[in-house]
């Protein structure tokens, strides 16, 4: 083709995922093996970009990644080059510096950027595509509310993590007659306390798409006390809300896509429920950062791989300005003006919830 | 309605799969919650049915199921009631009594029989149905291999189980430069070796749909040599085959789906290829029965309980005769009539052997 | 022997902790298969020997309870009944009700009581051997701090959780060059700190027996920034407290031995820190409930039948008042009278802590 | 000292063992920062010692070691220098190649040799020490047979990997009324069946050191039919022997350690009690390899890091000619003449056979 492409460059942002090295090892495989294309990774997102901070990748670098969580090209917050932070003339101020990035790729001779990333790490991606570069996305989220693509890697292993939790947290519950709450991430969306609260047999399980009513909970708890179950599982999004409007979500740090999460809504849900239950413990655990570090899982590694190929294809396709997605069983692609602000929402009369409910999981709605 | 339902009954057949507890666990808690129908589980697949032998299942009675391996209902082999060895007169007889099962059924006031088994159990459940019996059908292969569905449980969690032993087999492979072979199941499809083979990073895929050439294993071998990497990895499914006909299925036990395996094809390979390597070592690991037993995977618990409220779903509505179905994210149904005689197979142009592929795995071909 | 045995009775006090239900199993197995002692099992601890609640135990009973977390026969707080809470007269007070236990066990003619359980639970158990009753200890304590015993069950699947927590972390603090902390159980002893930070690659650990300074916490900080290394993983025991007498342990809930856990040091540690290390993030896992639950590990299994098995030989050699003990690979038996007040403590010059400070782990001392 | 040590050596030799890279890292970070000795490792083995082919191991290069399964020195078999296969004159022969050893030590200033090694490879240990070398030794061996210590690194990993094999071939037994046979290491002694057998509930051990008896094997069979349970599981040590002497010891190929295995005991003893249990099915697992690779378990990560630092002690102290032991809980050393030819056997009559046998566990003996 005429615009002869040489050389890609690769960055992570955002939040770490348990699959951002097997896509970078997918990319640097494919891209390789297949077409010859030189490949380099920005350092720290588009810090690294801003820095011109890189390394090169190549099929020794990359050797082993598949089960690694992390990413080796290393992650940031605060990495919006399109309000960046400065300092100008001893004063720390905000501004545009896309152009010092743009500079930077060309002085690299670097064709294509492949940009793993969620919602805001995408939003530059687009814009840097608005802006003549050409990009492309690959979706990244724990929370698997990434809009155009039916599930993100990351996901399936957070949700076996989560699933374990419950698994161990039922022994302590009924060994002790306590009711258990498990806090798992989910700020917006509330998909890994539904389906790890399916799989981890929890009994009430609490999303942000639907407001609990408190009262509902101790009408499911005693409930179970009826059936001589004496012991209750509660697994709630970090996001979660009750329908008079209490809001418990972690105190955030400015600036933070991942802040210190103290007296979240789980342990607050924890207070509030051992008033209400007439002597019987209640104890909250947070799962926190263990649920997206570790070894990546089988289903994760496959996904990633067959992202990171598919983004090399876009790029051969010439299909700039477009993310990899998955629908169904398909990889397929989106526009990457199409993503942004289409984020995915747990919907309270699909599927999931509904057969959640008839197996007697209540939502407390 | 009219032809009003309140009894129904389970039953397993075929080889265990992770997930079959799963299943039950769902099929009588729906039953029980929404629709209030009695429900019982003949033990040893249709043996049980034909010898009347079954408990009642109750909340009580499936409660903590989702997550273990196995079926509390038993299964069998040998259960084709249309052509069941029995003794008559002092001889070994095959005859068919399926009739003694419909009467059993009867007997009971069994209005609806959910048989959840793998081709050859489905085989007879069609054949029930068109006897006149209600049945539901609910797929179950470790292979993957049932037509009509994307995916059956007890698949993601073979694979999960396979991808491990990969791992494992990579540092013993990487510290003594050896070639190591991981058998897995997949007598006529490799669904099994090709993920797991991508998740493990195997660097060649033996499967039943591609038959390979000794030689290129060979290549490859000499080829990673050259980039300095010593050993290598192959996963190959029990019923993969060479092109020139060699074919080194495990020693058949008759009439058994689970045959006792001495010198499969992994060892047989192991052989061969230490004969054409020059000194260096490969040595063979069967993964056998492991792949099917223990702790039910997160996605198969979701994808089980999906399938079993689904199945409680078609009695509501009188679809009878009919298999539950997974169309990528969807939980559909199709007739018995088109599932059997279906099954899948690995496409050896389809999108995962091209990822594979990609990256730089052979296939041998 | 004149004073016949023929009925024993088990009971699990304090907080759950894997491998009680494998001492179960082990003292029903061998009491039936080698004595014939018939077997009973009071439910919540001491609460059921005051209630006169029990099960019979037997072989069918603890059938596949060796790897099962938590304890059959349920466990409970506040069950000292030498002061022990009833209302009388409308009016809660506190009395000593251990004649009402003896009686019952009088009543059932139980020969011989059996009390796994920790500090807690041992006293009483002493206090009763004090006034006449056969009784045999076995120890329990997942923070590994009761006195007579090298290594007690529970601590094994810990400190495998806690390491397993450790390398999750990992990935994360990497990645995104983070500080990183994991408070882990251990309020007056720190053995789960010490030995999952050592298998765990921490970078420092803060121990209730060694008092911590923050800045040593900087400077190894530091020292890892100047080596390259932009991540430090910090594992803290939640009694650990600092050298100038801030103590920040969890928020107690009276008369609970398993509080409600609210900014404990860790999240404490975690503000402290983040001011002093100059806009780099540090976060903290509280890793909880996580710890006790689940799937009791090989080491526990082995060490809960062993224990098991040889509380059994104590009862047939007549060695009452008498608790189990490991003592380096032995199995040996100590008075209670001595094991009551004699806690163990991590010692700050022995050799774990010295091998942990030769390969660079600092404890901030 | 007089005898100033400046620079370390380090190889590691035989079958790979879970443990191996937490020694090298152990060993470096201690000698590099408590005694500022260089250090470099060996590679392949004695074998690199006599092609003098090394790398220097500095704390960058072992970071990241104490979990990884393998060993990034490789290992070796066929690398006895005292009889070492080289070619002369166009001819194969064997000859005594150690001096050539002892001058690239002597080229390279190496002060002592730190070899990690089972009997075999610390056999020539020993021989190099009474050649003058100044040679510290530490075991390994997943069999845990060596004499002198207690406790080898591997060992535990083994066992957990053993044990979770069992809990996964325990639905299947279950679910098709089956006897599941898993045939785990140890030639010469069954330490890993005994703990696996125990932990993982089986019903039936075979060990090299208790000949069985089959009969006894259909005893266990029909007794626990008669108990209602229709499932048996058995682990069988690769060197058990029947008491008529019939030995399935897998086919042995020539100088190696670990041959291919092809029809051992597990599969010969399944086909002869499938004859015997009037058909029923019995079915073998060959564990193998996988018992020996991934990620090293908690107490072999400790128990390698205490050997390892216990090493550098030993070279501090000038303790040469001698191997680094656990006794009990304290870690010691003996001299390597002391160790070699006094293999460990598990006692029949020891704590933990008996054990076994009083929860109901048969040896067939």
């Amino acid at each position: 083709m005429a615009d002869d492409i040489k050389k890609i460059a690769l960055l992570t942002g955002g939040g770490d995922c348990p699959g951002l090295n097997a896509v970078i090892r997918a990319v640097t495989k494919s891209a390789i093996l297949n077409y010859g294309y030189e490949v380099i990774g920005y350092k720290f997102g588009y810090k690294g970009l801003y820095n011109n901070d890189f390394v090169p990748l190549n099929l020794s670098s990359v050797s082993g990644l598949i089960s690694r969580g992390g990413t080796i090209l290393y992650s940031s917050n605060k990495d919006n080059l399109f309000d960046y932070q400065v300092e100008e003339n001893g004063k720390i101020i905000k501004k545009d510096v896309s152009d010092v990035a743009i500079e930077n790729l060309k002085k690299e001779n670097v064709d294509v950027l492949v940009v793993i990333g969620g919602d805001g790490t995408l939003t530059s991606a687009r814009d840097f595509s608005r802006k003549g570069v050409k990009v492309i996305g690959v979706p990244k989220t724990i929370d698997n509310d990434l809009g155009s693509t039916d599930i993100t890697f990351g996901f399936n292993t957070a949700i076996d993590i989560a699933t374990e939790a419950l698994d161990r947290l039922h022994t302590t519950a009924e060994s002790h007659h306590r009711i258990m709450i498990l806090e798992v991430m989910g700020r917006n969306a509330g998909f890994i306390a539904l389906e790890s609260g399916i799989a981890g047999s929890a009994d009430v399980i609490l999303l942000p798409e639907i407001p609990y009513d408190i009262n509902k909970i101790i009408e499911k708890i005693e409930e179970r006390k009826k059936e001589g179950k004496l012991f209750t599982i509660i697994v709630v999004a970090e996001g979660a809300k009750s329908k008079n409007g209490d809001v418990m979500v972690a105190k955030i740090v400015a600036d933070s896509p991942d802040p210190i999460r103290l007296g979240g809504i789980g342990n607050k849900l924890a207070e509030d429920l051992e008033k209400m239950v007439n002597g019987r413990e209640v104890r909250c655990t947070v799962l926190g950062h263990l649920q997206r570090g570790g070894i990546t899982c089988t289903f994760d590694r496959i996904l990633s791989t067959r992202y990171g190929v598919a983004a090399v294809e876009l790029i051969n396709n010439r299909n700039f300005g477009s993310m990899i997605c998955l629908k169904g069983n398909k990889i397929t692609y989106d526009s990457l003006e199409n993503v942004i602000g289409n984020n995915k929402k747990v919907d309270p009369n699909g599927e999931l919830v509904t057969i959640a409910k008839k197996i007697g999981i209540s939502f407390a709605d």
